[in-house]
């Protein structure tokens, strides 16, 4: 049987579970645009070795965990 | 009978139909600068295979996604 | 008599209203750095055709949206 | 007697000062940086007729109205 | 034995601290993307000499930053 | 005896001392990628001639203002 995706949620047990999270959600909205698998394949090659995408890259996943962390309460309470 | 749409609102149930909300806003911003079909469909061409671009595409979904999850307080109570 | 422009206000009965407003935002942002209109009209052929040009439009168009967004406290009142 | 300029101060009556503020806010950040005002009349001329400069500018714009608004608390209660 | 990395936390106990782990978060960000640490220092000798580069590092940290500050209540109690 | 440089905080008593302070975090975020001041020095003749590398400099000025604009309470009890 086919493995059922657990539905989106923002909230994280750890902030390193948030930045994973955050750098899942930047990778979906590349992929929301653009589907094809080979594509993406392809530009890989391009945007990993590139210093100005790879920079571009992260701050996709700076802006998304700061969603996340605002989402987790920053994991103030967390050990 | 013409389906009317759906007036625009920020309050999702949850986080994926909220990231979907932002995928929506972000291209709603490309179409209101430009209104045209075709000249979209050709561009399409373009960004869809270029890294950068589909780059800043996840740049501007992330940004419309911080907007969305703050406006339903990150979806906490939400199963 | 030359209609009285209504003064700049943040506050919009629906999320629509807002959107709009942050896409008038922008430009006033653009019209603000360069008022001659034909300059303005020459380079709308560029950016409009253009798909990074566009994407950014729509990211400084989501930038102010947060904005107008918050402002209304994301019309969470509102039907 | 030369004029005393007021101490910049993030409060404004409305949201048009506010908007004014952040214009005022972005190029004060060029200026910092480069406060050479020759150098800066012939760039003027460079980024004052590019598309993409311009919504540079304006994005620029955005974030500092963004931060004003907030100082003002939206000008919520102002007329 | 090898030193078990602490877990990553947005609590410091200064700005410095915070801006460090803002630097840290944007570089993790680049190597989540591109972890062949070869390419990376390859890499290094562009962005590192290239001021538009530079710039945009500056960016995504500022971005991670504004995370930790506020995740940090701006270290307002701290001497 | 070599001063002590004064540890960072993002406490200010005037916005203008904020936004200097926004500046000077800026500047530091290029240094902690780029230490070499020399290299910095050859570069500062490139991005202090570029209309959009000074565009992206007040931007992330900008941001880190934001962030102790924020922290500041946005200055609203001060004088």
């Amino acid at each position: 049987m086919a493995k059922v995706a657990k539905p989106l949620s923002l909230i994280t047990e750890t902030p390193q579970q948030g930045f994973d999270l955050a750098v899942k959600l930047a990778r979906i909205g590349v992929k929301t645009t653009q589907p094809d698998k080979e594509v993406l394949f392809k530009l890989r090659e391009i945007y990993a070795n590139d210093a100005d995408s790879l920079i571009a890259c992260s701050q996709v996943i700076a802006i998304h965990f700061q969603t996340v962390a605002a989402a987790n309460n920053y994991w103030r309470g967390s050990k």
